[in-house]
């Protein structure tokens, strides 16, 4: 059937969609969701069928923003238009559902499909429902992973030993990549850093070192910045390395889920992708932290184990403390001063997060065999090599290199949050801070956030300072004190 | 936040969504979607959000066609949005995907946000999936046929005794209820059938009994048409008895997913909203049918029985032969033909689809006491009492009651297929049967279809008529020629 193109000014941010009218459908036996290939004089694509009985006329084809970029079209352009085949990954993901264990190949081609935007939405739900209620068996992880590396980019790095590190995350600042990666790369290791930006924190790493450099290369020129400075902070996103991955997670998130076998697959295939040999994972576990329980975290931890060893990665992995945010800073410029601090041996640097990044620093050095790593890394700090390696990954990224951390700027309108009576606190809600956070202009607003003046455990008089929120923006200050409520609980 | 609302000439099909620009979308912490109330003037209304940083300017909010109709606001109008809980019922499908069983109160609010568009797709999905998943307990398969039956809507008749019939379907033509309704009706009984229309088959009833009549009707008009005539034969899908069903039944197609449980009260749920107290339900097993083994048909069987005690209708339960269409013609005048010539005591009636009916109309006499039944079916078809009857429903459903087979027109364009060897028929595809059909132009094009010259287990000589397709469109036929290898196998 021959059908006239029509372009329709609407993204659907997923995957490829066709309009087409009901007796167009009916003709070609078409049910919504169904998918046809669309033939132009050059190119063929699949698409997703979705059906109207107005928008589009008898005749014609409605199509969307999206498949313009993959199959450029005139409009009015006379397309060839048929039933294209149920991809298989369908039956897999089908399979996958009835409780089978899916093969190497299968894991493969579904993987493939979602990269290719081959599956709607609701295959890849299924898909994700199927996993989160059956379970990825460790070999079906392992093929994920496998996949999830395979239909990515990979860096061409040469170095024997590659070392890395990963944060499961839900802490507000806990930004230590940023000190550890300088630290290492001061001892001599490779640490090509791919990090992530916020989704529902403050600030995500890539987020923050964007306050004092670009984050977002292509996977060559990150391969360049590596090779000169043994090291990089960028953001992974830009780098298409798990692509597959980003696009389960938009599906995952309406019922927030996370299968396990898919949390695994998402940090290890990014591992993998920059060759890492030697992988550190903290998995913060507290009430407010993502990992809740001990028991949820020793699990995890055995499960990174496993997959890591199958993918011929040393993984160690550290069950850390979660109760409450690392570091004083809340939001991109706030953290990053914290950074700084830490690096400059300011007497601002906050304790907590200094001994966190020497402990794991110690940890890694430790992982490949270097002897008095404790030692060495002290020493790296405190002789300022860490700090000159920081300026010189920020230098190959095209930061200034001499940035202060008084450069950074917080927002213009504040508003002081005052213990209201005297007491110990008792409790610091993670999640309530990085909302007050957002709400105020993070991750966006690189000079919002806030500062926490106090620690759990520490005693406060009534009207101590407990934290300053920053904005940029009065309307959004306005909005960011009413979330204030029992963030801090004092007994 | 206050945005002006801008129209967006699009229907989504499905959940209200709204569009954001990602800076206003940051500024509210939206992901995509996540929910919003938008507040104009005289109306609010809680819509899914997507998330874009070209098609809606900062400042505005896109809405698309559905939303209009729920919510008439003005382009450039200053709307008050702000976040949304999500619904409750979302945490109840987490529960159910999680394993858990739920209670009545629960999946009652699910079902009432499915009526109320207040579920993504996605979540719709997430749904569907623990249902098939988990499965549903035989209680939470009652609470969801009541939860249906509450949120559409119910005829209002007040006879003691109320017939009514469903086959699972999955074979051809298998035209009983346009049959059996007048049988039972002229015995006096009453019998307010709702039917469907075709959604992988050829026809469905309704579009048979649309070649006679309209089929259309809002509830308290088939009310009329009952009281009138003892009966009618309607499409249920104008009625909205169950509207929460279709709208789940739109994410089951992707998968081609049956959920037992969904399947069940999909069914009993229509039967309860006509207030049904006595239920004949066929069960057609064969290879290409729906239900395709005996096991599979009596667990089916024991949960209809189980299911219509608690909604309190007695449901008599048949297994009946599915490895062949049942009648001679496919598609919706080729199938009405078939229903007139047995009514019409022809000789060109299918024995066939007679001898089934026949069946059926005594278990449903049986059912509700009456004696002799078989007897009286038989003298109610033989005296034409049936004929009478079958005219006078098409008569108070608007169309003419002294239609005559011959004026039902097959299309204009035919093929013969003809047995390539001598042998005998061993094998016929009732799904492929379908396909040809639908290909062909059914069920829209209701001269279309194929006519039957064989029956399974049937010797035939080379180059004996197998059947033969018909089509109003010379393309169609074409292409319905394509699909013919394999039909019907001889050996």
């Amino acid at each position: 059937m021959f059908l006239k193109a029509k372009k329709i000014d609407i993204s659907t941010g997923g995957p490829l969609i066709a309009l087409l009218n009901e007796k167009d459908a009916a003709l070609l036996d078409l049910n919504p969701l169904d998918r046809i290939e669309i033939k132009g004089k050059k190119h063929k694509i699949i698409v997703a069928v979705d059906i109207t009985d107005k928008e589009i006329k008898n005749g014609h084809i409605g199509l969307l923003k999206e498949t313009l970029e993959k199959f450029p079209f005139k409009n009015g352009e006379k397309l060839k238009v048929k039933i294209a085949e149920t991809p298989r990954s369908v039956e897999f993901i089908k399979k996958k559902l009835d409780g089978k264990e899916l093969k190497k190949s299968e894991i493969d081609e579904i993987i493939k499909d979602v990269v290719e935007n081959e599956l709607t939405e609701i295959e890849l739900t299924y898909f994700v429902s199927a996993s989160y209620k059956g379970g990825f068996t460790d070999k079906e992880t392992e093929y994920l992973t496998k996949a999830i590396i395979k239909n990515g980019t990979k860096l061409r790095l040469k170095n024997k030993i590659i070392v890395d590190k990963h944060s499961t995350g839900g802490l507000p600042n806990n930004r230590t990549t940023m000190l550890i990666v300088p630290i290492v790369a001061a001892a001599g290791l490779t640490m090509p850093k791919t990090s992530s930006r916020a989704i529902t924190s403050a600030a995500g790493t890539a987020d923050v070192m964007e306050t004092l450099c670009d984050v977002c290369f292509p996977a060559r020129k990150v391969e360049e910045i590596v090779k000169k400075t043994n090291a990089c902070i960028v953001w992974g996103g830009a780098m298409n390395l798990a692509s597959a991955d980003d696009k389960l997670i938009k599906v995952r998130h309406p019922l927030r889920l996370d299968p396990e076998g898919m949390l695994l697959s998402s940090i290890l295939a990014k591992k993998a992708a920059v060759n890492s040999t030697h992988v550190l994972i903290d998995i913060p576990i507290g009430k407010t932290a993502k990992t809740t329980t001990l028991k949820e975290g020793k699990t995890l931890k055995r499960k990174f184990k496993f997959l890591g060893k199958s993918l011929g990665m040393k993984v160690k992995v550290m069950l850390s403390d979660g109760s409450q945010p690392i570091g004083n800073g809340v939001g991109p410029n706030l953290e990053a001063r914290d950074v700084l601090y830490i690096l400059m041996r300011d007497k601002k640097a906050p304790k907590d997060l200094e001994k966190k990044i020497i402990y794991m620093s110690t940890l890694i050095l430790k992982m490949v065999g270097i002897k008095f790593a404790k030692k060495k890394v002290k020493e790296i700090l405190n002789l300022g090599l860490a700090n000159a390696k920081f300026r010189e990954i920020i230098k190959a990224q095209g930061g200034n290199p001499k940035v202060k951390p008084e450069d950074l700027k917080v927002g213009k309108y504040k508003y002081k949050v005052k213990a209201t009576r005297s007491g110990k606190i008792h409790f610091i809600d993670n999640k309530k801070i990085a909302k007050i956070a957002r709400v105020a202009g993070c991750p966006e607003s690189k000079e919002s956030g806030l500062y926490l003046e106090v620690k759990l455990r520490q005693k406060v008089k009534r009207n101590q300072l407990l934290f300053t929120i920053y904005s940029e923006s009065k309307e959004k200050l306005k909005y960011a004190k009413s979330f204030v409520k029992n963030t801090i609980k004092i007994i």
